[in-house]
């Protein structure tokens, strides 16, 4: 709801929508960012594994529309920069376009919704991609009682020799000093002693038992919501861009940044609609000031703000060029 | 049904069935195998496109279950040899355990059943793959009147400068000298003055639309059907396998290959019916030997038939390891 407020500041001051990019991450917290991967489940787990699944990535850039299919989603990642936190990637959600209308976009040339991870996740993820291990349209068979290595071994060529770690490297080409295979192994991957105990299971659904094995967040362990969004427009004739972002950590397993930027907004709504200052009626999504308003403003004393930054104007980002 | 009746000869004998492998594909014969991809539509044009989508291809080799997305399955390609005809490649079709009851093949330890193209067709298609071109889930924007050109930046990123032959060479790895560059221009897909007509068409139908541009059987162009089947077995404790192979060759555009033989099998069992010759009630399948006996004896002569060779069991195909 912020870029709604940002978007209506722009406007309101007879600027006129060029671009609007958005990017949402939910990560660990930099002190407990342990793992190879960068990752932990801070989120439905299941959502992570399916992500991007059931037709193209869908967004328009310089007027043109532009689709990606799953196969090639996690290799068409762009790098994003916050002050503070470092650098990270951003994969395109499936559909940018589902928020033109209610923001007021429908000329903007360029939309575009991404989803941020660390850099190296989303080109390591694709592993799993073209394993064929976040398939959830299914069943394996025997999949109760499978251990971690026959699962991957599905889905590798028969050989009465050769080992599943080889013929996986092969399959993949992963090379010697390729960090993507630690990234394998810290997931146990290969291990014949680890078994999954799921039921006619899909391999998305044995993948994800294999993953929270793995990726849980622990009881201390802070997790952590970025958020990067773009806004370019015109004004008197000049193409101008502002770059806004924000960065929540949450507090431990419970306490979690996921859980604070969710759940406060609705809470702080609840409190204006019983007090009588948002007199809206029916189920709204926050696009309107006066429900954003006193909602953003309010956030901000639980430190959960946009940094706004003055950027110039290039219509497209470079770095996904040629990707 | 000719796979019938070899399974129920070697059984007949004693033996017990280890493996069964069918191969099929509809070519074109060498005389007008005219186009870099060695490929005509002689079969519904939109079954050979979305070909291998929705789930993975599952098989049995050697007593363990294997399964390959789609994502993959150009790419798990295998060789074979018809004598006369060279050399063909086969991908895993959907579902290799359909016929295992049918076919009484309950304990065979490899079950495999593929499709048929000439050396380097799956290589080439798993280009449109990556690209999102085979998509049939969702329809294009403004798909009417678009370029054939258009349609291919549809799935390159934007850029103001690079021209999207570069782009797409870039994206897909395409070197100097890459015969998949070649099987790209001859389909015309970087012509800005070809358009596709259809209104609201997905991706699939639009690359189908281009594909019948190129590869439509002419008049007097002949079409082709090869078959190759692996038989392996247990006799008296020695593993033995025979190949069976067939050629059949169209005579021009309407009187096909595939015609005669999906077409004489089902004509010579009609009458076989009205002369009383068969007499097993209800729809049937032709794996009785009293349906597919005289039927395969009559097909004889109009030169349907296998040629069979004792070849050592391997049990695997090496050609297919760790690919």
């Amino acid at each position: 709801m912020s870029a709604m407020e940002i978007i209506d500041r722009i406007t309101s001051e007879g600027g006129k929508m060029l671009l609007f990019e958005s990017f949402t991450g939910g990560l660990v917290a930099p002190e407990n960012d342990s793992n190879l991967w960068n990752y932990k489940f801070t989120w439905n787990p299941r959502n992570v594994v399916v992500a991007g699944q059931g037709g193209a990535a869908k967004f328009i850039q310089e007027g043109t529309y532009k689709y990606i299919p799953y196969q090639k989603l996690f290799r068409r990642t762009e790098l994003v920069n916050i002050d503070g936190y470092g650098t990270f990637e951003v994969y395109p959600n499936r559909d940018s376009l589902k928020y033109r209308d209610a923001y007021g976009l429908q000329d903007a040339l360029t939309l575009y919704r991404g989803t941020m991870r660390r850099v190296g996740f989303s080109k390591a993820w694709q592993m799993f991609v073209l394993l064929g291990l976040t398939d959830d349209s299914y069943t394996v068979e025997n999949s109760e009682g499978m251990s971690y290595r026959e699962f991957i071994n599905l889905f590798l060529p028969y050989s009465p020799t050769d080992s599943v770690e080889l013929k996986l490297r092969h399959y993949l080409k992963i090379d010697q000093d390729d960090i993507r295979w630690g990234k394998l192994l810290v997931l146990n991957l290969f291990d014949d002693t680890k078994k999954i105990p799921i039921k006619n299971a899909t391999p998305a659904q044995m993948l994800q038992y294999i993953l929270e094995d793995n990726w849980t967040l622990q009881k201390d362990e802070k997790d952590m919501i970025v958020m990067y969004h773009k806004f370019g427009y015109e004004i008197d004739g000049q193409k101008k861009q502002i770059d806004a972002n924000m960065v929540v950590l949450g507090e431990n397993q419970s306490h979690t940044a996921m859980a604070k930027t969710v759940g406060l907004p609705v809470a702080i709504a609840a409190l204006h609609i019983l007090k009588g200052n948002i007199t809206t009626p029916g189920v709204q999504i926050p696009i309107k000031k006066e429900v954003y308003g006193p909602i953003l403003s309010e956030l901000k004393s639980y430190g959960i703000k946009f940094r706004e930054y003055e950027v110039p104007y290039l219509g497209y980002n470079p770095n996904s060029i040629g990707n």
